[in-house]
């Protein structure tokens, strides 16, 4: 068995391939921050401005000095003056001095003088002259003080950060309302083999319908890439290359699910190995479903050969086109993976020396997860579709009883 | 106080919306099953045919009769009559008959008269003529039968289905290259608050950029609605009432992020209580941040009033509106909270009868999670930029120790 047939563990697939991948000098492009959900930043960010811009109010209640308000109790009340109202939206047009005090609603400017908000349950007022302080306030109290979200200078958010809901809010925070990001990689998605015939024909006995295509741009999709379709390839090595050798100046990625069988999934890998250095690194890894994977980097480009069985064809997309997206999307984010502890409710039977993958359907009980494999042949796309995890059973486990708890990766 | 000011748990508040929510006839639409990621299925799936639509081989190998295998072993043989190759993609024109085998590959249709296969390891060729079988089979091993994933008349998917690769994957297997689903809910957005300016526009002094707009926007997009967002409302009921009068018929779900002010969210929930029956449900929730939160029903038309300050609106409504859009959306599925058990890393206080949310980081040390409380003031958008979830603390717990388990659910 030649070098490169020894199987590898799914991890060390990822180590190998991501240890030949250069995220540097990865494109960008400039976009309207309102659109941005999903991308990843590109360039540092930077506060132009203090945020926020002035001293505000926090509560409803008065703008006041705290030191008038010294010893100020219910029994004993403080009696300030009322100045006036401080208008949302508007920097006030009066100082609050000694004895003074101003209506000012949450989010208000704190008008000059003050130094602290008495609020609103704290105080009475009296008259429209004057209002009773029942509580002393310390210089700050009830106030967010200019600059205390962000310092102008300070870098707010760093190049690779994945941009969501919040950061969206945080960029116009500051009035950046167009950013820079990393393009999208662009993905292109190879099906081979004879049986194929594109999903919109009806399929001669014999023949079935190529559905790893569109799984897989719709994977691609869903993590921020750009899924390029090509029409199906024969079993046939020339044909193949051809294809491969194309479009591979343009693709970040390519993918490729080659046919089922052993002299098809050897073909792949021989004219992978053509397009590159250092081409095939690595050929089998040792999980099930999955095991026929091709791993390979040509020239700077990755490749995968997946299985040309959907199921473990998407079950091994997950583990391995999926994050590496995220790797040549730029993100630096840390991912939390998806992992819930659940407790299985039928025996399961597994082979040590092998890390098995189970399509299962995850349901909380009360406070508790129930989890109950699907059992499939790794073809029968409708188990997949039943399934809302995949059960993780470690290559040094042979197997585990109902009852037990075991790892559920989330879909 | 009036009754409607008695503040529920977000359980409450959730249930008492969606116990007047109707999601019956809504509209739908037919796109493109290859387009349909994040979809929600309107009809019940029927596959028209057999899935497979024929017998194949579920391994490369010999395509027998399994009684000519009786017995077979590596020291006692059975000897087979090679007859042929079955060739991917097309229909074998030869059957097997008694002391006969053809090869076949994994994916290849049986031929006639065979009924299993002999996996290529247990098997010898002797030359092009002739075929030792080292081991027994019985009728239908190594095969994948017709009908064996879906028989012809079966239902596949239900309506409420949400439409994820998987489900994609199944849809093409069956020749459907174009489904019903759901139209997409129509969420319109407004920001009320005579100190708010667009965010592309530079603020005066006491003035800020309206970012709950944008924020919310980007949630619903994320979960599957389409956005639109208005002009900023000033702070005046007329005006308020106008704008969602002109809208309430065309939308699907209407979200008004108020001021902060105890005046101005008394005036949105007047304002909302004209728009029809019931009205506002709920007038305060007893989480924090996100007390001031308003619910109404207003001719079958939910309303969502959400605290002013970005980050209690923002927590809210991943809790409130998130789950209101799937149920608009007409999703069925059982949903997984994505909520991570993780360690605290400090001692965090809280007030008992009311549920705590605080943005923190969480993060993987070796094969526990560590989580951070972030700490805030609920007007500093970039503590949730920082933040990867929402650490919980129940109502009736008043702290945590550092080290206690805690739950953090993901963002």
């Amino acid at each position: 068995m030649p070098e490169f047939l020894k199987l590898v563990s799914i991890e060390e697939a990822r180590q190998v391939l991501f240890s030949h991948i250069v995220v540097e000098n990865l494109a960008e492009e400039e976009i309207e921050t309102l659109h941005a959900l999903g991308r990843v930043l590109s360039r540092d960010i930077f506060a132009d401005e203090d945020l926020p811009a002035f001293t505000r109010s926090a509560m409803d209640g008065f703008a006041v000095r705290a030191s008038d308000t010294n010893g100020a109790s219910d029994s004993l009340p403080a009696y300030l003056n009322l100045i006036g109202e401080v208008e949302m939206g508007k920097a006030p047009e009066f100082t609050v001095s000694k004895g003074q005090a101003a209506l000012i609603h949450t989010g208000g400017m704190l008008p000059q003088g003050a130094d602290a908000v008495v609020i609103m349950e704290n105080t009475q007022m009296l008259d429209s002259q004057q209002v009773e302080i029942h509580k002393p306030v310390t210089s700050g109290d009830n106030l967010i003080l200019k600059g205390e979200d962000v310092r102008a200078g300070e870098i707010v958010m760093r190049s690779g950060t994945l941009v969501r809901p919040e950061e969206i809010g945080g960029l116009l925070a500051l009035g950046k309302t167009r950013i820079f990001v990393f393009a999208k990689p662009v993905v292109h998605i190879f099906s081979s083999g004879d049986e194929l015939v594109s999903a919109d024909i009806k399929p001669h006995p014999g023949q079935v319908r190529d559905i790893n295509s569109p799984i897989l741009a719709s994977l691609v999709e869903s993590c921020g890439g750009i899924p390029v379709l090509h029409p199906i390839v024969p079993d046939d090595a020339r044909a193949l290359e051809d294809a491969l050798r194309q479009i591979i100046s343009d693709a970040d990625l390519m993918v490729i699910t080659a046919g089922s069988s052993a002299s098809t999934r050897d073909m792949t890998a021989e004219v992978i190995s053509h397009l590159g250095t250092p081409g095939v690194l690595v050929h089998g890894i040792n999980i099930r479903p999955g095991k026929p994977t091709i791993v390979a980097v040509c020239d700077g480009k990755p490749i995968i050969g997946l299985p040309g069985n959907p199921v473990s064809g998407l079950i091994v997309a997950r583990q391995l086109v999926k994050p590496l997206l995220k790797k040549i999307n730029g993100q630096a984010n840390q991912e939390i993976n998806q992992v819930i502890e659940a407790r299985l409710t039928l025996n399961l039977a597994s082979v040590a020396g092998r890390d098995d993958y189970l399509p299962a359907l995850l349901e909380k009980k009360g406070q508790e997860f129930k989890v109950t494999p699907i059992f499939f042949k790794s073809n029968l796309i409708f188990s997949l579709s039943r399934a809302n995890g995949l059960i993780h059973i470690p290559a040094d486990i042979t197997g585990y009883l109902a009852g037990d708890v075991v790892e559920v990766y989330l879909f």
